[in-house]
């Protein structure tokens, strides 16, 4: 098996991911008729539904319906689909809360939850008052999308023994997500040399939560065996570490009109990755000098960030990078075909980690 | 039975608030060390901690309780003193996002969530970096104390019985609370001499969530017949609004000393509460012209707030709402005297309702 061979996408990916989008979409509508047989306001399931339905890559429902077939599964069963469906729904509640906290304006190509809200909401508030609305709105429209992640779960007609196993786990990806967030932010705006921690970052804000929780998620579904279990860590670390890797790369180097995300973000953020440890370390005393002045600058325009990129390729930081995702990537792939896994499931894994590490956006 | 003797606490209310706090604690405990055997920072389930400990009425689980003896229930199994404490950590969670949504100062007597992290986090940050990094970091932990009540529900130990009625009243209640949240700040900064709008946000935002759904929970453990349940709403909507109303009061006229809260956050912000509709309602032009002047002036000082004040007297809207909640309080009494409920949870009842209205923080 060659990891070309990955590229085709089998049908029923394209079906399954559909299939998530219509049952989210139904959802929502139930939820907006509810709401207005209360007169609450309808923009409150209209912005969510509008964030779900601008875009996403359904890559955790994917990976769900992966660990499920990892799991010995067959076919998509309507519990399948909700489980899958929630890991969405609190999907759009963590990019809806980072939004807010990185003070993004642009998500998916269109303006962030919190910007859109504070548009709506402006009437006659000045720009702060509406700012801070818009901040508060989109804070409770998360909240929401956790909730309703919850009530998709516990309503997806589980049997008694599927929700004990998958409950854990879905338990433990959110508190490993919130840390790894959390560590996120507070080392963001000091960027140091340490590659170790900016790995750390990594592995709990998006490797464990994009990649291994929802296999695993998928596979507590069928009762998978322990050694199914570890089977799909073995791929999903270091594919979990290039996707993020790759997010990284293209959160700098991207074409806003293609990732849909500003690409000065990360900088006037000063976001702790490792493109920017690896960089520190290199940089000469010029260099350094030049990234502490300038990275973390919430004010910096494309000029200056030109200037940081400058450096990130001079250092070799951007090709290391490069060849860090190559690298994680293969380990996937090796681990892989030293896997106990159904074909299914194996050619599942494969195009999934296509998607994840040669995206563009 | 007449409302004086409600004034007695029975001696099961103190002993099952401090069994909901000992298990707070022991759970952060467990995350605690949960968080250092993965070098996660102390400080998460440390601020939590100190937020749950630093005071709070444990009403929504003394609710809990009341609603599991309308049912029948007799003394306090694990699994009731568990989902209560779910209950307080779910009200955790809210009262630290709404800190941030409202940018208060302090709560408790203390500084809140946002601010604490904020000045622990400040280092050779600036103002804002270090503002914005304890915002970040105040909604990551709220998330987290969400999440976990969720994992407090379901490890308490309940039959697939009881998990099937509880877990839709716990969806019922979290989305109210949001919506009526949502109402709440997206009405402020406008306070108009709207009655209606005002006593609806009180419905949703605390009749329902603080009082009704957490009573209602707890009859769900034990199958509740339905008429035991709407006697629960009969009591429980009624007195929330006067809770909301006296909290309100409190808001704008009670001791910061007391209340742990500032006395100028309600009208800065500009709450559409029922004490300001009424006033605006019955305000002369010039007091209205103040009104509009000075309500949601974020640098409201406090001569300017006792000029609010005066006129929340002069309009007579302060007596009015005293007289609401009388009203709602006496409207709650009659509706538990017509209850079939049993002895305990009428005496329980009956305490929690004076405990509700006739506080002072």
């Amino acid at each position: 098996m060659t990891v070309t061979a990955a590229v085709v996408e089998p049908p029923y990916l394209a079906a399954f991911r559909s299939a998530v989008t219509s049952l989210l979409k139904e959802f929502l509508t139930r939820k907006a008729q509810a709401a207005a047989a209360r007169s609450m306001p309808a923009e409150v399931t209209q912005t969510l539904q509008d964030f779900l339905l601008a875009g996403g890559k359904r890559l955790r429902p994917l990976l769900c319906m992966a660990g499920w077939q990892a799991g010995g599964g067959h076919s998509t069963p309507a519990p399948l689909l909700q489980v899958a469906a929630s890991l969405e729904m609190f999907h759009a509640f963590c990019l809806i809360h980072d939004d807010v906290m990185d003070q993004s304006a642009t998500r998916r190509g269109r303006p962030t939850v919190h910007r859109a809200l504070a548009a709506q909401h402006a009437g006659n508030r000045g720009k702060g008052p509406a700012d801070r609305l818009g901040t508060s709105a989109a804070i409770l429209i998360g909240d929401l999308a956790l909730t309703w992640a919850d009530e998709l779960l516990h309503t997806a007609g589980l049997t008694t023994g599927q929700l004990s196993r998958v409950l854990p786990v879905i338990d433990t990806m959110r508190t490993e997500v919130m840390y790894g967030q959390y560590l996120d932010v507070t080392a963001a705006g000091c960027p140091t040399a340490d590659v170790e921690r900016a790995l750390r970052i990594v592995r709990y804000k998006t490797a464990k939560y994009t990649i291994e929780r929802p296999l695993h998620t998928g596979a507590a579904l069928n009762s998978a065996s322990s050694a199914v279990r570890e089977a799909l860590s073995a791929y999903a670390l270091p594919l979990g570490e290039a996707f993020q890797l790759r997010d990284d790369l293209l959160g700098v180097f991207g074409r806003p009109e293609v990732t849909g995300k500003p690409s000065l973000d990360d900088l006037r953020e000063g976001k702790h990755t490792v493109l920017l440890a690896l960089t520190t370390q290199r940089a000469t005393g010029a260099q350094r000098a030049l990234l502490e002045h300038l990275v973390g600058d919430p004010g910096l325009e494309d000029d200056a960030a030109d200037r940081i990129r400058e450096v990130l390729e001079a250092t070799g930081a951007r090709t290391s990078v490069e060849s860090m995702i190559a690298m994680r990537h293969e380990q996937a792939m090796t681990a892989l075909e030293d896997a106990p896994l159904p074909l299914a499931a194996a050619v599942t894994l494969r195009r999934i980690a296509a998607l994840a590490v040669e995206r563009a956006s």
